[in-house]
């Protein structure tokens, strides 16, 4: 059985997925929809796919799931949209920046019975999940302290500022979902500080750029999380965790792993510049993952309720920092 | 353009090829050719291409290249056909085993003004296209001594040995290469030793399984090459290049690079398994090289040439290992 | 000149401190103190010093300096003692668990003009006075965000538990020292997060064994902390430092650095078993920058200011955890 | 028991052996010889050792052991005389450069029953000896290839390359040594390439900068070994041994392990700058061992054979890179 793709939104992340679905053997992106027709086009010349309105493609019967790549103040309105019309949904992150709007947009996919996976990209890197699989076989004995560094190259626009929800909901959302997915227990409370150390324009438009928060659970387990808005050696993405018996560390990955030695010393060159590099096999075992559970008639995971939860968490996290004080969940 | 493709033999090789040619959005896998009929169908239902006869390939108006997969001593007469036929050839190293047989080959290549490229697959290595761009930025200064390290994970069963030459035709002629691209300069001087190590099979069948090679330049510049065929923790590919103003290394890669530490220590996961995880992405720029060539109506490199002086360096080592002596070329 | 050594205290850190003044040129151990006469004799014997009560060390005239390695609650009576008979003192940390009673004695110091150096001993780590090089020389630019990983092979016995101030004033003050001197800037408020995940017999005596903590400074540069009082794999001791232009870490230290490969990986030996070991430099180079002050006639750093400046910072931190909020200092 | 030590020659590494015996609690350096009488100055003013002249210290019944710094030419004839001084003997290498002045001292060293010991430092280089440690623990399983990569910093004084009888007694000696001592079984032939690339006043003093080495053993062992007199990035000293069931190796040390990152990418600082600092330990190591086979009446290894091994390796190398072939020993 290969699964058709309708593509919601042909922008940088869609095209992230559409390579994901080209490449798979067991997906066809059927169709693409987008506004901006040149960057439709693009994506229709490249893989096959017909150009189609959002309309149509909710209306087709040769498109058995879509990918929402659309801006996020959409994502709650096209989920419950294609969960009532009988298509599978990936939807990337987030649902929606509100909690209220992401619980009635759940209650719609609830009662269609849509399946709905949500684009938590990183579970699916194949380090991260050597790292949990090294949790799941025992080797460092029970999780204790997770520890999450994750640092972007640098700022996006204001304009994507002002829209984004702030830094908690637009980027530290994606360690919220790490966090939660090693830790393998829900976080009860929260710290969170928050500053303005990059850009001074990121403060005046309500946000923040450089972020640190303590995730508490019930029975004590710990994340820390360390956020920056710009990092110049690259894009840092690790993650560690400490257990009873061990501790396992996923490292950076840089895309040439060559040394270079002077009488300055030993120089390495920087990391990925992104995460569509970085990402780029997490993004097509995601895609792979949505494929598969489609085929077996299981729920893909992560899922709405995943996708709340994190948003909770950036909400207590960003209620914390502006507060200063811990909040409780 | 689309350079359209007939691939000859659906082995291992062959499947790693057709992969790197479905997934070149410049190319098209339009027909496959294998005595085995189930490998030729495996590749032909996977990539959309039909299942022709190598007559059929040679004599089609709808191809405009072959890559050559088949058995090493086809490879030569293979070679002769398709320059005749007016086609652009990819082939597999080696050409032949015979330095003679090589040379008329390559006359027939020259008469015709075929377009041939050899598949030595690791200078299209990212890492080592790295170390090799270091050089040229003057990053090291002048090349003075190269460092090769490569070791097969396990050795190949006894009837490949019997038929691949030997080890230094079969493995080292990689090597060979590399520090030929690598030194800038020919070798002038082989000392080889070899001994059987790992297999006493191996040595029954004539063959060794354990080479150290030195290689010296007119300049006297100098490689050293330590082969294995086998190496417990995975495909070991290591270069190094030291210079007069530095050095540049490749480390090795692994699919997995996470560390899980206890009281026993830190460790890392294995290497690769071998060569088509190992390369993958070698392979995919190598073709990609050739398709580019092409299109530039460019002469493809690595050539013919470079096969030829990579075997009279396989051919040296073997009379300077069997002969107790240094071979000058 | 010679600076000729008292040593109050001759136990498990008398013995590391009495090995850096005995490998030290510009040093004598005169004599040493402790009413384990065993372990005096032990000192006495390996460095040729006499075996002296407290009372003789205070009224000798050949001692111009005591390094005070007694049970933390003599700490600031000694000091006063020792300020008063006019000699140099380097006190192990704490002064005291007492914010009150250091202060007080801090005031003698003052009245004195005693030399009073606190023994923050990883301030003098080569690797991490080399991260505070990098800061100084400009190269990562303004310092943003500090991380300290801080973890030790295993916990102390229950009755040294009891008697430590709990963990934030016995472990977590070296953390507290390092922030402040990697930052630069002073902490203004604390969020802590504390439990016992390694041994229920530290919960019940009272104390935490797991923490976290975020400390802000005024400008909004922030530190994370990350303890714990088991590590399986060795002493954990790494900082890195986040800054405008880049970032510089120092990483673990192992006795031993070897790499063994085998069909499970590329396995390192673990970290070196605590302090003793891990710090061996350090210690020397502490012990040698309190003579170079001494025969430079400067003031010893750290002084008693930092040791107070930490130890509110443990107080801080305790109270955070315990009330689950952010604490303002 | 205290050994008490006579110093013949306080240049650079009689310094380091006084440094050495300074520390080693088990010894005293009773007396120090040498013309430059500031030289010896320095060291009887560090160490509270009497200056006194070489006939002095021949007949001093207080000197139990004799620790031979001075230049090589006179190495030979000074070990004749303390043996039949009946003091035990530590000599820096080599011996002589001639294996015939060798052998005849070696046999007065015989007659006497002196005990010897030969200056390969490296043997207690603490990683070296954990290689050597995995090797005997059959954590590799059969010894099979080594690999030995030995590069210094900078070139020696155009006088010192002239009286240091070549690169491969001078320098390469120290690497034959260690292939002796990892592969477990002696060489039978040599395979060397000698050039001038760093610096052509040394082809002009009649020496090489640039070698490459193959030994190989009766059972077909292989010892790859890789020098330069000049490596930009500092002492470069990497040994690795492949083995049946896997592989060991040292890395490099550097004496400040931090790591700084920025848009160029990652840089560690070079290595140690020349032996005096990369094998501070080792230089200690050997002392103690010297001094507890004489504690224990054991004789001392390496010894005069291992002295002798190792130049007719340096031997066979000059006249294999000399003549252009495969010597046999």
């Amino acid at each position: 059985m290969t699964v058709r793709f309708g593509l919601l939104g042909a922008g940088r992340i869609g095209k992230v997925h559409a390579r994901a679905i080209g490449s798979n053997q067991a997906a066809r992106l059927v169709a693409v929809a987008d506004a901006a027709e040149q960057a439709a086009r693009d994506i229709s010349d490249a893989y096959g796919a017909e150009m189609r309105t959002i309309d149509q493609i909710e209306q087709a019967s040769d498109i058995d799931a879509v990918v929402i790549c659309t801006p996020t103040d959409t994502h709650a309105d096209l989920i419950e949209r294609f969960a009532r019309a009988g298509k599978a949904i990936f939807c990337e992150k987030p649902i929606d920046l509100d909690v209220g709007r992401v619980e009635e947009c759940l209650a719609v996919v609830e009662q269609t019975g849509a399946a709905l996976m949500v684009g938590f990209n990183r579970r699916f890197d194949p380090h991260f999940m050597a790292v949990r699989k090294t949790i799941d076989e025992g080797a460092i004995g029970t999780v204790e302290m997770v520890t999450i560094t994750s640092r972007d190259p640098g700022p996006p626009p204001i304009d994507y500022i002002k829209r984004s929800g702030g830094i908690f909901r637009d980027m530290t959302i994606h360690d919220f979902d790490m966090a939660r997915y090693l830790l393998g227990e829900e976080p009860v409370s929260v710290s969170a500080h928050a500053s303005v150390l990059v850009d001074k324009a990121i403060g005046e438009a309500g946000d923040y750029d450089s972020v640190s928060v303590i995730l508490e659970t019930g029975s004590g387990k710990q994340a820390l999380i360390s956020n920056s808005r710009r990092a110049t050696y690259g894009y840092d993405q690790r993650i560690e965790v400490h257990g009873s018996k061990g501790m396992v560390a996923a490292e950076n990955q840089r895309p040439v792993s060559i040394e270079v030695a002077n009488e300055k010393g030993y120089t390495r060159p920087p990391l990925h510049d992104f995460f569509m590099t970085r990402y780029t096999e997490a993004y097509a075992n995601e895609i792979a993952a949505f494929i598969a559970a489609m085929s077996a008639g299981r729920k893909a995971s992560p899922g709405g309720a995943d996708g709340l939860a994190a948003l909770r968490l950036a909400d207590a996290a960003l209620l914390s920092a502006r507060e200063g004080r811990t909040v409780r969940l």
